[in-house]
This record gives C-alpha cells, sequence and structure tokens, in this order.
C-alpha cells in the first residue's frame, strides 16, 4: 500500500464529476445457518442493477487481517495511506463540530457507557438520546481537575469530545508515540510503565469525578475514552487531486474529515433523502462529492443482521434518484466491513463498485460480497480507490516521461 | 509484502484456540496430459465439506514467480518475512536435533547423494534408510581436516547437519553474506574469487576426505552440503503474538523452526495419527498448535504423482477428528507447491482455507487450486496469512488513533 509518487505529473483538472457513496460498514459475512451475508439476503434491485452495467471488486481498507477504525477506513477512500497519516479520532470528533484545537489541547472522543461492578457492560449506554447527552455533558463540566483545563462537548448519542488544557511544559512531554500508549478501555486510563504518567494521572482524576457525577445514573453512569490526539495537518485534496470536493454527513466525525481534507463540509439530519437532496442542491458547485450513510454500520455493530439489511434496502431505493443527476463517475464502497454475524467491523474485504457512463459491466450480476470477487477490478487496496475514481473521470492524463 | 508495524497497538490474548494445519508441499500443478493437479484427482470429501464452510483463497509465499525453500516458506506462514529473517537451513536442522550453536560455529545441512563419473546421478541416494544414515555418520566423523574440528550428525534417510567448529581468528572473517555464497551444488564447494578461499578450503578438504571413505558405498557415495549458517535469534512468538504456540512435527528441521520461534515443540514418529494425537494430547495447554504434515512435498518431489495424490488422502482421513476439537480457527495451507509434474517445489500459489466457528462459507465448493481462486480470501501473500488467522480468533483489536 503506497502512494502513487507521480502524481503531481499526471492529475488534472477536467468539468467531469464524481460521486463517492460511502456506505459505513457495508461489507457482511455469510451467516452460519444460512450461508448468506446481509447483501445477499437485501433486495437490492437498484444496486443488483447497477452493479450489472459498472466496474466492480473488492477493496483491502488497511491491511490484511487489520480491522480498521472509522477514521483510517476512509482516509483509505480518499487515497491516504492511513498507516502515514495517522489522524487521532479525538482531534477527528473535534474538528467535525467545529473546535480548532490549540497546540496546548489535545483532544479525546468520549462515550458514556454502562459500569456494574468494576466493568464496562454496555460501551454505548443503551444508545442514550442526544437531549440526554447534552444534559449529561453539562455534569461532566462541572468536574475541575488540578493542573488542567476541561471543555466536554456533546456530539451525537452516546457520543462526546473532551478537549484537554496542559500548561506548555506538560504538553512539550506528551509525543504523538505517548497518547497513542493511552489505554482507557477498561475506563480508568493505563500507560507503559515506562512513559511519564503526569498526564494519564491528570485524565485518571477527569474520569474518578466524571464517576462520581454519574453515579445516580442508570445506563450512563461510565465515560470511555479513546483516540486521544493533538491538532495535525493533511494534504489538501484541493491540491492533491485538483478537485473542488464536497463533504455531505450527519455525523460530525464524517463532516471533520471532510474538513481536514479540505472538503466544504454539509451536515444535514440523519435521512437518506436530506443525504441525497444536499447532493443534488450542491450538483452545479463541485466536482467531487463524497455522501456518507451511517446506518449499515450502526445496525452491524449492533448485531442487528435484520435491521442491517433494511438499512441497505433504504439505501437502494435513492439509487435511481442519484442516478438522475447524471455523474460521470458513481463510486459505492465501504470503510469497511461490519458483519452482524460479529457485531463488530472486521477485516475483511468491502465491495467496491465504479460506474462509469461510458464503459459497460463486467462478469458481475448482482451486488454482493461473492459476486463481486469476479469483478474487472479484482481486489485493491483501500487507498487505490481514489486514483481508479480519478482515473475512470478521465482526470489522469497518460503517464510517460 | 511488509510487516505491519502497529501490532503491538491492536495484538489481544484470549481464550481462542488457533490451529495451523501446515500441508508442506501443498499444491500442485496440472499434469499436461489430464488437466488435473494432484489435488483435483484426490478424493478428500472431508477437506471438500471444510472448504464450502470456509474461507478460502491462495497465498504467495515469497514473491512472485520464487520458489522457496521449507524454511522461508515456513516463516512466512507463521508472519516473519522470509526476506528479513535469513534464517540458515543447517542452522535450522542443528536447532531441530537440538543442538545449540557456540559463537564459533558454523552449522550445514548435508544429504547423502550418489556420484557417477563426476556428476550427482540421485540428490538424496535412493533415500537410504535412517540405520544406513547412523552407519555413514559414524564414518564421515572418521574424517579430520586441520584448522576446524567436525561434528557430523545424522537427521533422517539421507539427511545430516554437520557442525564446523573454526578458530576465532578465522570465524571472524566470514560473513553471513559470505556463508550465503558458498556453494555445493556440484559437490565440492565454490565461492566468488574475491572472497575470503580459507573456509571453502577446510570444507573441500572434508568433502574430499568423505568422498574417499564413501568410496564403497554404491548409493551413498557423495556428500552435498548447503544452508551454511551460524546461530541467530528471531522475535518470540509469545512476544510478538502473545500466544502460548506448540509445534508438532516429525521432523527436525520443523522442530528446529518452531523452537526458535519460541513454540513448546514435540517430535513424534512419521504418522498421520501420532500428529494428530499429540495435538489432542495438548489441547487445554496451548491456544496455537502447528501440526506439520510432510509426505505431500516428499512424494511430490519424487515426482510420484499418485503417491502425492494418496498422501492427500490419507490427510484427508483425519479431518473429521482434527474438526472434532472444536478449534476456534483451523488454518490449512502449506510452505510452498511441490507439483509431482515439475519432481521440485515450485513458485505457485498455495491453497489457503481458515475455518472460522462463527462465520459461513464463500463460493468455494470444494478444495482445489483452481477452486480456491473463487474464495474470499483473494490472493495474499503468505507472510499475511498470521494476520488472517489471528483475526479470525479474535485477538486483533480495531486499529485507530
Amino acid at each position: 500500500m503506497i502512494d502513487f509518487e507521480y502524481l503531481d505529473k499526471i492529475i488534472c483538472s477536467t468539468e467531469s464529476k464524481i460521486l463517492m457513496l460511502v456506505i459505513d460498514g457495508l461489507g457482511g459475512v455469510p451467516d452460519k445457518k444460512t450461508g448468506k451475508s446481509e447483501l445477499d439476503v437485501a433486495k437490492i434491485p437498484n444496486l443488483d442493477q447497477l452493479s450489472k452495467i459498472s466496474s466492480c471488486g473488492v477493496a483491502n481498507p488497511v491491511f490484511p487481517g487489520v480491522t480498521p477504525g472509522s477514521a483510517p477506513g476512509h482516509l483509505a477512500i480518499f487515497g491516504y495511506n492511513p498507516l502515514k497519516y495517522l489522524v487521532g479520532r479525538g482531534f477527528l470528533e473535534a474538528t467535525g463540530i467545529g473546535i480548532n484545537l490549540s497546540t496546548t489541547q489535545i483532544a479525546v472522543r468520549g462515550n458514556f457507557c454502562t459500569y456494574e461492578e468494576g466493568k464496562v457492560v454496555d460501551r454505548r449506554a443503551g444508545r442514550i438520546s442526544n437531549q440526554k447527552c447534552l444534559d449529561l455533558v453539562k455534569l461532566l463540566n462541572q468536574v475541575s481537575v488540578d493542573g488542567m483545563k476541561i471543555d466536554v462537548y456533546p456530539v451525537e448519542g452516546h457520543r462526546f469530545v473532551a478537549i484537554f488544557d496542559l500548561d506548555s511544559s506538560l504538553i512539550s512531554k506528551i509525543s504523538n508515540d505517548h497518547l497513542n500508549e493511552i489505554d482507557c478501555s477498561e475506563i480508568f486510563c493505563s500507560i507503559k510503565e515506562s512513559e511519564d504518567q503526569i498526564f494519564t494521572k491528570l485524565v485518571n482524576d477527569f474520569i474518578g469525578k466524571s464517576l462520581q457525577i454519574l453515579s445516580d445514573e442508570k445506563r450512563a453512569n461510565g465515560i470511555l475514552l479513546r483516540g486521544f490526539s493533538r491538532g495535525t495537518n493533511l494534504p489538501d485534496m484541493k491540491n492533491k487531486y485538483k478537485l473542488n470536493p464536497i463533504g455531505i454527513s450527519s455525523y460530525p466525525m464524517y463532516i471533520g474529515l471532510a474538513k481536514l481534507l479540505g472538503m466544504k463540509s454539509v451536515s444535514v439530519e440523519k435521512s437518506l433523502d436530506k443525504l441525497v437532496s444536499a447532493v443534488e442542491e450542491n450538483f452545479e458547485n463541485h466536482d467531487f462529492f463524497f455522501m456518507h450513510y451511517k446506518d449499515a454500520d450502526s445496525k452491524g455493530e449492533d448485531g442487528d443482521f435484520d435491521g442491517k439489511v433494511k438499512s441497505l434496502e433504504a439505501f437502494d431505493q435513492f439509487v435511481p434518484r442519484i442516478m438522475d443527476l447524471n455523474f460521470d463517475v458513481v463510486v459505492i464502497t465501504g470503510d469497511h466491513s461490519t458483519p452482524a454475524v460479529l457485531s463488530a467491523h472486521s477485516w475483511h474485504p468491502v465491495p467496491l463498485l465504479i460506474y462509469n457512463e461510458n464503459i459497460g459491466g463486467d462478469k458481475v450480476q448482482s451486488f454482493s460480497e461473492k459476486e463481486f470477487l469476479n469483478g474487472q477490478i479484482g481486489s485493491v487496496d483501500s487507498v487505490n480507490i481514489m486514483m481508479l475514481s480519478l482515473a475512470n473521470s478521465g482526470k489522469l492524463k497518460k503517464f510517460e516521461f
């Protein structure tokens, strides 16, 4: 998985328009009893029809066997090697809700969780409402810790962002590697014995006081922190690809990712109609559209096979409206697989479809993991999807010297 | 083919158990007359059935077009990049029979061979018996060379190990690159003209005297040396993967390899029953099992198509007993292909099957090279097999920052 080092030499700007539809957690695996995956079961006639007239294949998100989080999964899709650009989840979430991190700040992604007898029993606190999240964040903002300023912001449902502002002598001791080593997967955070423990102690002080202030809650009586990260810069898609890109999502993290890559970003309500409407409304003014559909991933993570099937069927209904826009190139893929059978993200290759208005289809007859193995694209690393999309849209000139 | 540099961050220890079944020389190629490979011809109903409920694919051992020896082939399977860890065959054989090399020693793998009119006519001396090997090794131990102590040990059949103990001023002149350059493929050894010739002369003195002392033998009247190597350290599987691994084989080299990677090793008689019994007996105490089955490779090297078919059919009979142990993950693959048509190891991709008790199968309907090309895993480098095995067993956490 490497970058094409001569991209500068062949990239060019054209009138053609690319739509990148990311179905979060798209890929599944067969249920052992039925032998069928979510895509095998779903009634998705429009996607099936589209697959007949498109180039199909499968994409490996990060590395064989590696299960990516959403951030590395998406970075790969946009052609940013996720092993090179280690963008922290906390930073992305903060960017998504409009926070610009200063050089003394560290952002962290938080979950409210259910904590019983010293164990985390539900990592999402039963997916509490946005209003509940707002109320609980107010409580967390009452917590104070000596030596560190803390601001907590609600994100969505059980998700929040905490910003830790440290004095400059402390922040200078904390490397990115240090931040990556912090593990709060069992509520309190820990780090290798050899590391400086000061920051970890401050965070644990915050966690301890948070548990106290949440102690009357039935479900959301704990917090889980991850993705400790500071601000970072990535190459802008406008410069890298000579595109005028726009990202459309209902979730702050993906809005954050779009902003980070230099896309205009549009946050919409959680509705396929709103997502597609935003594409329609902005059609004239951009040449690259990233539309992010989350529901398939959420249902997969909940182990809700039938729910994931329904979310795919819901997406399918909007395919004709999307195709009516006459994009030159339409790409449909996922950032990773989220098989309902595993109730989690997984390492499995993700279906990849590239529709090019000038090119006919391959052997593929329906939209599924198994069927896409027969496709013309074969098996590629996700980091190559962007190159294939640009090529199909005529934005890559012949490579020669 | 690179290592995943963040393995430390995602590897975790769990209760799940992995069985890695290595069928040495598993892959074949079609016979020109019939169009069928050994696997196509073999009656292997249990492997066929298992392939229907597993994820299948093909694995490339080292590099496209490169035919691996058994050591690089196996290192790749265990996730050790064989282009990075150049472990000498002599060292492996020595480790396998329990010899720890001191810093002044060089180990070499030997074959008794048949030598007529200045030419090697049978590289394995008609596969002589273990007893014959013992007798001949006694003869070789009578050979003495000024400036070098020599100890020869029997291994198995035509195989032996010689340990050359040099004085410290000489050993310091011999680099690993120097050892890799020594070529004894036509009995006497040679090395580039530019290299120091002292060690080569001592070895040729040993070879010359060995030919004299073996001159009354009809079949085993010559020796072939290869894999000149000194001791080396590799990362331990216990640390690298947080596993408690065990290796089970009937051949010293594979026992040596298992030891070298930090596995407990169990040497058993040449019998599938004994191999499987050793897996059963140690089931409770380990979470990773490497079981090595040699016969397919031996028959392939002899150009014995029907013999290789029979060895695969013999393996197949033990599949139900193996599956009855209820491993969470069962992997079946080979270290390289050994097509009977070529009477040698080859560069061809090797079938790879991963059974995961939670996940259904892909499109594959039978266990063969051709059929596995339709599998969900696609085509991977063998060095990634270990990552896929760990992922399937739930031992790799999500990758994100």
